[in-house]
């Protein structure tokens, strides 16, 4: 019997569970003012719509797929089969939608602007963003602002909220190589990123161990590369399926074809691309990394990141650079009489630097922006002679990703003027327990010593999947929600989110949130969801 | 084209794929000879029979369940229904199975022989074992021993094979109280454990996060005390499909109903059980372990065990009996005036004895074995004085479960004539890299100083996964392959199995197969399967 005591209780707990609701939010926004007032949704009575000024109208691609997803993901139990139905002009309750610009066809991009603002009031909501990206970003907090009481009834408060990312970069590197990852996966994985508002997937397609990338230029590469040729590949139809589903939750994908170390895998394919090391004065029969002594190598460079920068729209390309071991490189006389040559002298960074500015032309001619990994710029800035031979400003994007003091690095590329993405502190794949997320939220990236200049240079970050033991086992749980919590970092006023304390229960929740969307993120500590995952 | 190069080349290859099968039955059975001669097999013309002899004939419910288990299992692509049909008299190969004992319709027990010989050769295997439980062991082998080609055809070698376990206890523990398991979760663990020979499902149900057990004779242990007490509970239903589901596999399941410490949950659901700490002459509001002052604990207990011992059909209970903090206690002045009334003087280890003792005696009287952790015999230990008042003998079998020296402590339990079960180095609910593998296979759990009775005494061990961090969504990949590792220690002669090298191999090839049944077990390093886990 519901006697006044009790309606008051009942009351109360609203108000309680409703400013749950609104603190509930992951990542953070930027400005959130929300009345303890809770609007009811009915999922029989609720349409998402294209306000009448929207530049995008039905038909709108990113938008109309996004419509369908949010209903599912906002009322579980009802199928997408009762959304279409419920969009009749009698509905209780509208999200508007608007976007001022018509970009539903092209691909999320750098400089995409993310920003949105809404407003939920009573039977009506409204969401204006520049672009459609804006707009997905804006549905994701929508769908987070909703929550369900005990009878499955569902409701939101009344919000203003007006956000948008603290770094353009918010990315999440998978390595497909030490471990083949399904392309479900992948598509699980993007599905996952979009939730905590990540942009970026670097894909870190190829490495050493496996070629999984079904080049149509040089199919040996995997059909010699693969685990297996035939079910360890990426397809054409595989990437192109990966793209399309990260450009409708508007993230993007940048490919990482990593060299001249880090290609073992492609000499199976490539016989002549990698270099022969010596044991003396003959062969030994093992292969370092590639070749650059030899004009075929940069010959094969230049069709491979043809078709590469053709499949992968973005304009941006990861070329890798890392951890080249010279010893393979000294051993080789060719290499040497090369080094000798070029007047290198005995300084294989040298070496390494001119391979690997040959590479950024090649792929600049192509109009694609460069990244690559710090080891590239820390060479640059040794061989950074008075004479210049290589200057550093042929490098744009510098990603940093070794331990130590990384702010520092961060302090010498930005000051060098190259753009910065950090990786050091958010690498996921060595496991921890899940209670050192914190760990991965109090980075602070923008704590070093330097210019206004400087700090805008530092673009973002990116959480760091490695594969050596990682693969569609473990991934999920070992991602989420540690990768939830480096993205409130990326994304959130970092004034607002210092406070781990306060973190804890909100990313808690987000995370019964992610297990509701089928998403298996790991626990935090004892407690409960009050949908679990199955475990099947 | 086919030439004799290539047909000798692929004989080769058969012979080599032939050997890794042989060697690739995980645990190591105890005696294996295989030749490298392959044996065809096909799904549509093998049948599992009953031998003539055996004493279990069709209808034996243990027996006919895992036919159709294995089929699946050793053809996946083949439905059941297929089985069913491919029973005919004219099938070309039959595996016959023999038991010397009808005990289809009984539990596996402590004392149940595992071992069994099974023969392979031309169109036929023969299985022996004395009781079904050994015959399911012999047709995990089996299972193991098939292997399958490039083009989906199947073999297996003949072999001949005599095994059987090094210890009679190989258990896992899994923790439902921190976070709870969805039973579907449960199962498909215990169909895992199957797979590695694990015998023991040691269920600790309950403890200070929530009660999730729906106990008939108070029901609101449950209703108070679990997450939620509609869908984070096991009804007495549940609790007989996991019984029926472990009994089919041959594994016991014992219950641990932990007591006096670790109850904080039970306390919601009986409010007079736990003992009021106080601050100075006042209740503070908090409660701590169980109240051993108070009559109507003991009569709780009484009535409580009564109906564990009748829903767990296994002859042992576990009591727990660990981590008593003794402050609140101390604060209680009915716990003080108890403790003078007993002539315990100041010391709790007396009291907790005391109380353990009186638990014991509950469960003896109800023809149960108890179960203790180390604590117990600790506390025991300390209080056996001259005037023996509470007999170390009253115990039964210590599980050794702290860090540090803890075959000293295997030593000291066994020494006193009490079996021990070894947890100690088999903790696998910390994350850490899967490749900490060999920390788990390198046990050597009887190598203490003591004479041939005390290593008798160790009757097994078991892995621990504690659910601080640990649910549906990480427990899998946190499992399995590392509870493997323990499970060929427990299993397998150690000398055959002292190399982690060797080892290495195997494990990988276990951990393909465990994907391929759809266990999501985690890699050891770069690499792949034939049958990826999809992730989905």
């Amino acid at each position: 019997m519901l006697n006044s005591l009790a309606a008051l209780l009942l009351f109360l707990l609203l108000l309680l569970s409703g400013l749950q609701a609104a603190e509930g939010v992951w990542p953070l926004p930027q400005r959130v003012s929300s009345s303890a007032e809770p609007v009811p949704l009915n999922p029989q009575d609720f349409s998402f719509d294209y306000a009448r000024h929207s530049a995008a109208q039905q038909g709108c691609s990113v938008l109309d797929s996004a419509f369908n997803r949010y209903f599912a993901l906002i009322f579980p139990e009802y199928t997408s089969a009762n959304a279409a139905l419920s969009s009749s002009e009698a509905t209780t309750f509208r999200l508007e939608v608007s976007v001022t610009r018509d970009d539903c066809e092209s691909y999320p991009a750098a400089d995409s602007s993310e920003g949105y603002r809404l407003s939920v009031s009573e039977g009506k909501a409204s969401l204006n963003a520049e672009t459609v990206w804006g707009a997905l970003r804006g549905l994701e907090t929508f769908s987070q602002l909703v929550y369900e009481d005990e009878f499955g009834k569902f409701f939101l408060n009344k919000t203003e909220i007006e956000d948008f990312p603290r770094f353009q970069y918010r990315g999440m590197l998978l390595d497909t190589s030490r471990h083949y990852l399904p392309v479900q996966a992948l598509l699980k994985t993007l599905d996952a990123m979009a939730y905590s508002k990540l942009n970026v997937f670097h894909w870190h397609i190829v490495d050493d161990p496996s070629f999984p990338y079904q080049c149509s230029t040089f199919p040996d590469l995997s059909n010699k590369g693969a685990f297996h040729p035939m079910t360890h590949i990426y397809t054409q139809l595989d990437v192109s399926r990966v793209i399309s589903h990260a450009r409708l939750r508007g993230i993007r994908v940048l490919p990482e074809f990593d060299s001249p170390g880090h290609t073992r895998s492609w000499g199976r394919g490539r016989s002549d691309l990698l270099t022969p090391c010596y044991s003396g004065a003959i062969p030994s029969g093992t292969f370092g990394p590639v070749n650059p002594a030899s004009p075929s190598t940069f010959h094969f460079m230049a069709r491979l990141y043809k078709e590469v920068s053709s499949v992968f729209p973005d304009s941006y390309i990861h070329l890798g650079g890392d951890e080249v071991d010279f010893t393979c490189w000294k051993s080789n006389p060719d290499v040497r009489a090369f080094m000798k040559k070029m007047g290198f002298g005995r300084d294989f960074t040298k070496l390494e630097s001119f391979y690997m500015e040959s590479i950024v032309n090649i792929t600049a001619a192509l109009n694609k922006t460069p990244i690559v990994w710090q080891d590239v710029f820390d060479y640059h800035e040794r061989v950074s002679t008075p004479q210049q031979m290589m200057p550093v400003d042929s490098l744009s994007v510098v990603e940093v990703w070794k331990e130590g003091c990384y702010l520092c690095e961060v302090r010498r590329v930005t000051k060098a003027g190259l753009r910065v993405i950090l990786a050091s502190p958010w690498y996921l794949d060595q496991p921890g327990p899940t209670h050192d997320w914190a760990r991965y939220y109090t980075v602070r990236p923008l704590d070093f010593k330097g210019t206004e200049e400087q700090k805008k240079l530092v673009i973002g970050g990116e959480v760091c999947m490695w594969g050596e033991y990682v693969d569609a086992t473990n991934l999920s749980p070992r991602l989420w929600p540690r990768a939830s919590a480096a993205a409130e970092r990326l994304w959130s006023d970092e004034k607002l989110t210092s406070s781990v304390e306060r973190a804890a229960p909100r990313l808690q929740e987000f995370r019964c949130k992610l297990l509701r969307r089928g998403i298996q993120a790991e626990p935090l500590y004892i407690g409960h969801c009050r949908h679990e995952y199955q475990g099947v």
